[in-house]
């Protein structure tokens, strides 16, 4: 449902070539009728996209044998189309927004309106699938997250949930490229507008700060409130995030600081050592947009500063794969018990 | 001396169509006998470069009538050069941070080599001019900050200065365009390495924080550290950076917040009310570098988040105008006694 | 009249600017009553954009004492405002294509309506200044041509009024940056869709095509039809265009590839030697965009092909400075009696 | 052989994720003994990649099971490796343009030396599956086609095969991407030199047209001469050709225009209606190289000009991928009997 915006897009491309894989329906009430090759001339290739068209985004026009819904809908839209979804018996992904906060209070706080079927929300699951696979295995209806919330969330769990770092006075600080801000005809967004600037935005208090503090919050055991910048960068492409940390335990010389950093190399590799997708650097390097370009990949890296005291973590990824439309696709290969990593390698 | 690399062609760019300069000489050692307008071509415009021909680097080699020499050569290299251009009875603009550090140790620890003339040190004047306007009218070798320590210092001193954040914490996120790096032929700044990434580099300790924690000691007039992430992002110029700070009196309440917005809007009107090239921006305008690229002026905005108690600062000024051959002109300017703003509006 | 396009941002950075214009009066529907300094942050260090404010285009609404108006306005609103100006005693330039056809019906053909002031089609000079210098000195209504013509133009009309090359067979290919699309919210300009894309469009019937073979028409003194093929490309600024064309005499050995060789030096050398802002390149050097961004430069290289017995041409220049807004302050320049270069330099 | 080029690069992304082929060894002189995944971090994700370890490209070196080996080295060193590794049995697909010239004259003028192993040039296939799928079965050594030669090639082979234009007067007019310089730190090739940059080079005679000509007169029959200029576009990847040909048979009237179209439909249809990665654009589409880019496909699309009579031709395809590796993977698949789409899809 929604495959017209550049989430929806990265969806079809993933879905088209998944080995368990296929496209039933693709919905769009703009290009209703027209082939998906017609409207991404980039899936030409595909007899699939060739053949498939669009329909009208309404539930009682999909095909019968839909087993799998996303949900690629601006934010407030996919609240709607989740339950009769969920009635016709489909299990549903959603992209946006919509079922990621579990308290209808804090919606309201962050998104101006009341949640429009709050009684959903005690049933998604957080699609995180480094944090909620089991859960994601046996869910109907799954949140997946965003880019800012995986870049953000990945790297600062683990050390959470661990006690390494102070749960107050986290900083995050975002840079994210134009594809992020989604498929829509601003100006803010042309590209002589982007291209040759750099520019912060949503100062102080981003929507997405809601979810992420949600899951601080449940990983640290206590309410978690972040400092977070987002600014806006001339790449089609990425996210990548600086997060400055207060270990728990400060260090003062070199063998606490050494001391330390078994513990931070330990803590990382027993929560991602055994991941598909999560990439912990070492030696000298250091995260790079780059390098998770088009994949579902996270780069992370780490350095403690021994003139501040401070922990840096730094993580990349693809904002719309392992930000978007991958990590959704990676939910859909759990929940049906396909391998984690078919049509994501 | 050394007009060859960007800070140098942006510089003989502004010099070129200053009303009160005559450009004398430019040296490089590569391009010596070839014209300005043949190794540049887009200032083939002026008769003055499709006359001037490189010279070799070598004080013996300049004209007598020279006045006012600047150092536009590596660090490390424009040492070298300003005792023997002192001697001739120049003025000498260094854009290098050879003369930037008061204390040949602190030198030392940051560039890892004893400093080739230490007695310069003293002597030298930091070529800030919001800062230093009056030093600089009779300084002899101006020490010109580059953009880094420009885009962290305007925005920190007058709060430091004014006791309004506390001195210690400070967190300094910037990104940098790629005219950064220097014209260096290197695989790590190609095109295709840089177009499409976004990427942390020099974490955690650049050698830049040697001024920069000087300068804001002096401001705080307590010794001052501060943590600073470098980002290396796809475009030609600009530094944008976000500063994370802790007001020296927490707020805890409406009131209080408010109070405190006054007195910052307060300390910076005082500071950069009149200043020529410090835009304080109002309403909801945050930085943009494309908004400054190509000039000399600082765009600067902040934010009092109620939800963390922190004060968000962010700047943004032209890498190699501002942040280099532009406020060397600036300082020319104001040592030469011509408008502040001759050549740069 | 019409200052939020790109062209019109532009005009306002160059005749803020300029020594011998003030800007009284700035045009636009959407931003009435803002100032220009608060709707363009970039020029907010010119007190005068501080203080002017954008008021809504109609003519009435002008200050008396205006001498000139430029229209920075969409193709076919510019003819209607032109009629008023000139009446209120204003001198007009109008950097749209409303007024650079000579004949209502060929204006018909392209533009797909009848011109609605066919009367001032005869009275309207073709601002080329490099052209038209002597027409533009005594011209009230001035049609500025812009970047396509501009790059298509310079380039052959000597070689054409020469007769050094056939009339027949012309082809153009020319690379535009995005501004030339305009400031307009329309998908196909956003960044996303732009960057990491090169395409052609408009292919084969470019509506720019009438006022073109206009020129070349009547510098060869015989009708001319060209091929031309415009492309959409990832760069703010710039028009590259490549030109193929036959020499009228063929060489067929190297004494006559010499002797043609000479001529068409000597032919743009007499065209272009003096001209302040047209830059014929020596040696191996070929234009590059670059090199004019922000100017109004143009660079021209040429070579012949030995092999093929063509003729190249290739002409570099910046879309909205000598593409638009830059050329149209040149006729200012030579309609006033100001220096040609004065403000562009 | 010479993985470490952009190339190289790209060959190993497509050959990890094979399904039918063990990448058995990789050679970079520069760095042998790291792994795959130190040297491109975005490979490692793959287990091969975090296993496999550079070696020196020295044939005696190599494992021994290896079938196919591919040389992605510059142009020169290529043919060096050729004869020892079909003594050893390999068959060798080599994308330098070392093998492509059947005639050691050609080669001899168009690359300044003479070909070190001439004798090898009549063995050698040249690998456009489009044009010669059935040589390739049973090649050993196959010559693949770079991206201007398969940009310019598959457009103009049928036309001319069908005797629909004229084989005189070619004009191809081509924009490439950066990273068809290759992976060389030269200051032409930064960030900084080619963002916000276009530009042509290599006017008027690119080494590329001799196997292009070379290809153009064996469908023609006849000697074939062309026009060709490229240019630098600042995007990482594609290739978009424009060509300008003359219809061999005049059309003077609507109904003659018809007819042409009915049979350059046929004629592009016949050629490649059953190609996998040709795709022929219909109704108001153009080619646009970001739907091409990280694909191995190619499109094509073209215009009848009823104002000059000429046809204009266009394609795009990603300049590493169809114009390198893809294309090399697409023979080694048709070689070995897999399916041709396998590891391109």
């Amino acid at each position: 449902m929604g495959a017209s915006g550049y989430s929806g897009e990265e969806l079809v491309r993933l879905l088209l070539s998944h080995p368990h894989v296929e496209l039933a329906a693709i919905t769009s009430r703009q290009y209703a009728g027209k082939t998906l090759a017609q409207v991404f001339p980039r899936f030409a290739g595909h007899p699939r996209a060739r053949a498939l068209r669009f329909i009208p985004p309404e539930t009682q026009a999909l095909p019968k044998q839909i087993q799998i819904a996303f949900l690629a809908l601006p934010h407030g839209v996919a609240a709607e189309f989740a339950q009769p979804l969920l009635e016709l018996g489909c299990k549903v992904i959603d992209l946006s927004a919509d079922f990621r906060i579990r308290d209808p209070e804090v919606y309201k706080e962050f998104y101006a309106h009341d949640h429009p079927v709050p009684e959903l929300l005690g049933q998604s699951v957080y699609g995180l699938p480094e944090t909620y696979r089991e859960k994601i295995k046996t869910a109907s209806l799954i949140a997946s997250p965003g880019c800012y919330p995986t870049s953000i969330l990945l790297p600062l769990l683990p050390l959470l949930r661990a006690g390494l770092i102070k749960s107050s006075g986290i900083i995050a600080d975002s840079l994210s490229g134009v594809s992020g801000a989604g498929r829509k005809a601003e100006l803010d967004y042309l590209f002589v507008e982007c291209n040759e600037s750099m520019r912060p935005y949503g100062v102080p208090k981003h929507r997405h700060l809601s979810e992420i503090e949600q899951e601080l919050s449940l990983a640290a055991r206590t309410p978690v409130t972040i400092q977070f910048t987002p600014h806006l960068i001339p790449v089609n492409r990425g996210i990548l995030t600086t997060l400055y940390l207060a270990p728990e335990k400060h260090f003062t010389n070199a063998a606490e600081m050494f001391a330390l950093t078994g513990k931070i190399t330990a803590c990382y590799q027993a929560a991602y050592g055994d991941e598909p997708f999560v990439r912990l650097l070492d030696g000298d390097a250091l995260p790079d947009t780059k390098n998770v370009a088009g994949t579902n990949g996270v780069e992370i890296a780490w350095r403690l500063d021994g003139r501040t005291g401070r922990l840096i973590v730094m993580s990349a990824l693809d904002n719309i794969v392992k930000g978007a439309s991958g990590q959704a696709v990676q939910s859909m290969n759990i929940l049906c018990g396909f391998p984690e990593t078919s049509g994501l390698a």
